[in-house]
């Protein structure tokens, strides 16, 4: 048996939230961070645990690690405010993990909008900036409409092109109710994680998710490697794979037109400078955007819950389709997933666990308690 | 021979683009608008049938008089600024035209941003919104970012359900260059308009684009119809097929999130009203979102437009998809077909020319010139 299937063999271990938290908090914070900024980057990770989005979630922490030893993540930013008007700020992050900055750009979208009525934070120059869904839901508790947009390298092919050009650029808009209703979704077809996870079980992947290494359409994630800038096949994890954007022409217009009003109005360029291949484009980088609407100003927020509560029974009324089983809200299925492993813990897949225990080693930070299930 | 083959046997007269402005404000003003708001909704369609967005062209222009004589239209609005902050307003629309409505909304939100560093137009109660690329260009053209949104009836089915729950509710983003780059897009995996065309001319239509009269997926346009809000065929035409939305549960949730960022802010539930079956969910009714972000506060808007030109050179230089033949940019096909319509004319469809001629005569009004290629 390979090393992978005794890996899958074994049952994976299910750790609290808290202790990863903990343990997270304690990584980050041996690898250089304040303790403050350690806990708030291992709070945003395990929250996309917990929500089921383990792609962004502890996995995230060995890789954080490497940000940090390479240079691309600075564990003490000097974060700043390099422009600010009546509803804006555009803050440059100093290479800051992106959970630091985006925590702080909602915090100053929030302000902003309490005194203009909609505020903007423009975060140039963070790295991974990690689960949107978790700054836009931090707004709606806080009675606003928010949208938070995330620009990064090209990983993703445009439209047209037989070769990656655009971001995955996720995009993620909530609202408050009842239950906030929160949308979290990438621009390309399918996530990089879940082409990854196809790769390792070798599971075929439906037409239209991806193009081979010679830039044509495949379903064998095998073959699902990406061409490098200059037309060659690669081994470079990072580019591995080519995801089709999400709706041909829409989905690779989105990613571009985000890089724009995020990377280029923060003078920051991601896209370009990695098409070109220049030292710059070849580092890890990513920029943010968050913008808040306070309802309050516009009407009673009361009403406003009342409504979202009201148009998410008036959806959840109309016959099922039998092949989905069921009718779901953006952010419905992850509420309920942070439930059950609120109560039962987070189950680490054993390949994670190792990778985990091994930095915990070579840090020598304590490991998380866990518990087979 | 039927009426159709005989009409589509004719050739289509083409007109420029001067003429079919005065025809159609002659129409507007002679229905009821002030000279004023009848040139800007004419110019609206009128650029839409430049872009080739014949859709959103002058063949609205008799569902625009039948939404005046319905009263669902207003031509004399009492538009009003219902709320004002810092950096917002909420335009109290009065059931005006769309354009007249969105182009208001793009003056304030150009005027907010130029004092705030961001400006977000809320609009109420407007009709149909047109081509939103329109607004979104004219604020490039000032030299801000856009992001335009409208709100809708429910048209598209709802990721999991079997009926109509969400609207096309389309989204465009612009910002300045060289040329600027304009997206304007469906949440929808096609137009209504392309769905009807394929209706007419029997054409199948690729998997994925509709469901049928039961809900379930077809590429028969003429099966492609809609459900009622009770789950019966229906023949209403406002009704009669149910487009899916973009990337599944991305589409649907996308439009979702805009009914609740615009509709909902605004105080003006579109999708539920509609859902339920109330006698205000019956008229045809509209909500917008125009938001532009004042590059000049954030940098040098010349490095601007030089980061965009530079962007779509990189991409433009991407090895070519041979099934596509060309990488374009958002708003590329628009801007050629502009370029081509506004020398040779915009031909007009027989069966379109002929409802325009039964209106101008109707109406008393002179028909616009044309010449058949």
């Amino acid at each position: 048996m390979s090393k992978t299937q005794l890996r899958a063999g074994r049952a994976a271990p299910t750790a609290p939230a808290e202790a990863l938290k903990r343990f997270a908090t304690d990584v980050f914070a041996r690898a250089g961070m304040p303790k403050a900024d350690a806990a708030v980057v291992a709070e945003v990770l395990v929250w996309a645990n917990l929500r089921g989005v383990d792609t962004h979630g502890v996995m995230r922490v060995p890789r954080y690690v490497d940000l940090i030893e390479t240079g691309d993540m600075n564990p003490r930013p000097a974060m700043a405010v390099r422009t600010e008007t009546a509803a804006s700020v555009l803050i440059e992050a100093d290479r800051a993990a992106g959970p630091v900055a985006m925590t702080r750009a909602t915090a100053e979208a929030l302000r902003k909008a309490r005194d203009a009525g909609v505020g903007l934070a423009l975060v140039r120059a963070t790295t991974h900036t990690a689960a949107l869904g978790y700054y836009t839901l931090a707004a709606a508790r806080e009675g606003m409409a928010a949208i938070a947009l995330a620009a990064s390298w090209p990983n993703v092919a445009y439209h047209g092109a037989r070769a990656a050009g655009v971001s995955t650029s996720p995009i993620s808009i909530a609202v408050p109710g009842a239950e906030p209703v929160v949308l979290d979704m990438a621009t390309s077809v399918v996530s990089m994680g879940k082409l990854n996870q196809a790769k390792r079980t070798g599971e075929r992947i439906p037409e239209g998710w991806a193009l081979d290494k010679d830039g044509n359409p495949t379903t064998d994630p095998q073959a699902a490697r990406a061409l490098d800038k200059d037309g060659n096949p690669t081994t470079d994890p990072q580019a591995a794979r080519i995801p089709l954007p999400m709706a041909g022409p829409k989905g690779s217009g989105l990613s571009l037109m985000i890089e724009c009003i995020t990377s280029l109005v923060a003078a920051n360029p991601l896209l370009a400078e990695s098409l070109e291949g220049t030292p710059e484009g070849r580092r890890h980088r990513q920029n943010g955007f968050v913008m808040a609407i306070d309802l309050a100003q516009f009407g009673d927020p009361e009403n406003f819950r009342r409504e979202v509560d009201r148009l998410v029974k008036a959806l959840k009324s109309l016959p099922v389709d039998p092949e989905a089983g069921e009718i779901l809200m953006p952010g419905e299925r992850g509420r309920r997933t942070s439930e059950s492993r609120s109560r039962d813990g987070i189950p680490i897949p054993p390949a994670i666990y190792d990778e985990l225990q091994a930095l915990a080693n070579r840090l020598g930070v304590a490991m998380f308690p866990s518990s087979s299930r």
